[in-house]
């Protein structure tokens, strides 16, 4: 395999949007071909993650109509991926193995996803079909519902009361919004407190209101490129140095919901193939979907051990200025927004303009190897990607 | 790039199912490994293919769901791909390509679609996101009107009364419904008449309801492998010798709908690779959804020139037996049926056992090279493979 680069990156603002999904990824794809010196006739194929477009918009069949609106080459091919909530990542793990084994030279990579058009039961219902059709959704449970078992397990397991949790996790979704206050793309732009998040109302018992991530719309795109081609478009090439993706089963086939196994595959996949350990990382864009989300990371990604990762954003060790791995630096999917389709290439953009630094305020100093995390659906797919800048 | 090989297929019956898209699939796949001699634990990623699962069983990520189904390792990731009806292709295009560059050894494609299941105003219309939701929706169009333009356009172009089209229209279904009455796996094994095709209810003017493939349920499952691995698994590989992929726009953009742009490039693409010319073809899987698309794609391939396809199956020359390269000898779309997120699995299936001599009634007599055609959408993908028997 050949070294594979990311040239380019953008994102839309992520909040509420009245622009279609094809709308908003044209308006992210532009940035990125605009950031990488390049135009549409050179992009070789498109890999496009999108979840639900045709509930969100009418609109399946999204990479050609995309191509078609992007101007791209007939010769390019356009492919629709999905895998729930880490669609993104999978399109943008795939568009580099093919880079990588010389398939391509230069491809369009990212997703697009129009999830505050829904009003929160459709939402809830759309999202619901991630999980297992036959052996989850008719329990009626939904993912507020499988994270909430997690909290109980991982309180149960670790012996603590389920209240000293519930102000753990909180200190998780201040610390994703002081991250969020200084990012212009973010949803949310405001800090909050551990009370508010403990006043808010309980969605389900022990997540409240602010443990949960928003519904969001947004669209992120990435062009990457062979190292030879990349260095011709930029001079702050960040390296894809090491993936991984793995998959798994419905909730009823992990007892112990505490630990999610194929992330412990994927991300074990991605240190092997770039050469790292999780003490390497100096930043990590995490799935924090609900607070008890990163602190379950947090542990599967090898940053802490089982059991110990509960506390580590009331110490501010995950906190932007902390020696040890910032995580969610942009805010995650918490503050900045969850566009579901569309997140897992917005954590790479994140990534990528941090090891450039070019992320001003919440500029992690001295950023050199950045890891991203996202998870699909009951915990069905995880997929990782290393990167790395040279400069 | 190796070369790359098909070790097994298997499809399930086409027609209608009361099991669920992830049952389906579970079949077909059990029926390549069975076929290939090897068991889940060899196989290493699993392209998956579909396209409305969510609508019809209620289930997205479906990719993870039929992996856990399966039993495969945790560490084979699954992707789900939607490029309409071109969607199986796409997967199978996919998983040869990685394949080929070595980033796998031995893979799983295929494709799962429960269309029936709908009825058929919901299937119309869910299948109408497959065109663009912008421009090509709001006019009401749907796929027979997308088609019967065409047909209008073709008569129009090359001087022909609509009737006379019509019934050189009728012998392309008569033909392929021939074909099917030898396909146990058809949906519909019997033969009809060119009186009763032009006898049938007008469904868009001048599609007949018997020029139109139906809406089916079904499943096929595809292993694929370096040449290393398939010759261990197969005294009958299948290889993959030339592929091709295009992406265009909705059909606004294509002033003439006579000839559809992608195909031309994909087919290129593929003869080229594949070192073939239209001439070494002994037969074709295409994308019959109506029998005006038969016509488009014989001349669109270049089995004829453009304006000389129309009297092919009138004329007997793309029925089996003829000495030209034989059309859908399973029955095409429109006789075998036609789950849309499956289709292009079904054709390498039916390519794959052709080429290995075992398609018995409708056996082409020492086929060597065949080559498989799949439309997605209002012509917005094209994918093309040319597979071929050393045997």
């Amino acid at each position: 395999m050949r070294e594979v680069a990311i040239a380019g990156v953008a994102m839309t603002k992520f909040g509420i949007s009245e622009d279609t999904c094809i709308e908003m990824f044209g308006q992210a794809a532009t940035g990125a071909l605009v950031k990488s010196d390049i135009e549409p006739k050179d992009i070789e194929a498109l890999f496009l993650g999108n979840c639900l477009g045709d509930f969100e918009d009418g609109q399946a069949h999204m990479g050609a109509h995309i191509h078609t609106a992007l101007g791209l080459p007939m010769a390019a091919p356009a492919f629709r991926f999905e895998n729930a909530c880490a669609t993104a990542t999978v399109a943008i793990r795939q568009a580099a193995l093919m880079v990588g084994a010389g398939i391509y030279d230069v491809v369009l990579a990212g997703g697009t996803e129009r999830v505050a058009a829904m009003d929160t039961p459709m939402a809830t219902r759309t999202f619901a079909m991630a999980s297992n059709s036959c052996y989850s959704a008719p329990t009626g449970i939904t993912f507020p519902g499988v994270f909430a078992m997690a909290a109980h397990m991982y309180a149960g397991k670790y012996g603590m009361d389920i209240s000293s949790l519930s102000e753990y996790m909180a200190h998780v979704s201040v610390k994703n919004h002081f991250h969020a206050s200084m990012n212009p793309k973010a949803q949310f732009q405001k800090e909050i407190s551990v009370e508010k998040v403990l006043e808010s109302f309980m969605v389900a018992d022990p997540l409240h209101f602010l443990d949960c991530c928003p519904f969001s719309d947004g669209a992120s795109a990435v062009v990457i490129a062979s190292k030879e081609k990349a260095v011709q478009m930029t001079d702050k090439p960040v390296y894809i140095i090491g993936t991984g993706q793995a998959a798994g089963g419905p909730v009823i086939n992990n007892p112990d919901m505490t630990r999610i196994k194929p992330r412990e595959v994927a991300s074990a996949m991605a240190y092997k193939e770039a050469g790292v350990t999780p003490g390497d990382i100096d930043l990590c864009e995490l799935h924090d979907c609900f607070t008890i989300a990163e602190i379950l990371a947090i542990e599967g990604l090898g940053f802490y051990e089982f059991g110990k990762g509960y506390d580590a954003a009331k110490k501010g060790e995950t906190r932007l200025g902390s020696d040890r791995t910032v995580i969610n630096p942009s805010g995650g999917l918490k503050a900045k927004g969850h566009p579901i389709g569309a997140t897992g290439a917005a954590q790479v953009t994140e990534i990528v303009e941090q090891l450039r630094g070019e992320s001003k305020e919440r500029q992690v100093e001295g950023a050199r190897t950045g890891l991203v995390d996202t998870l699909g659906g009951e915990f069905g797919t995880v997929c990782n990607l290393i990167l790395r800048s040279y400069a």
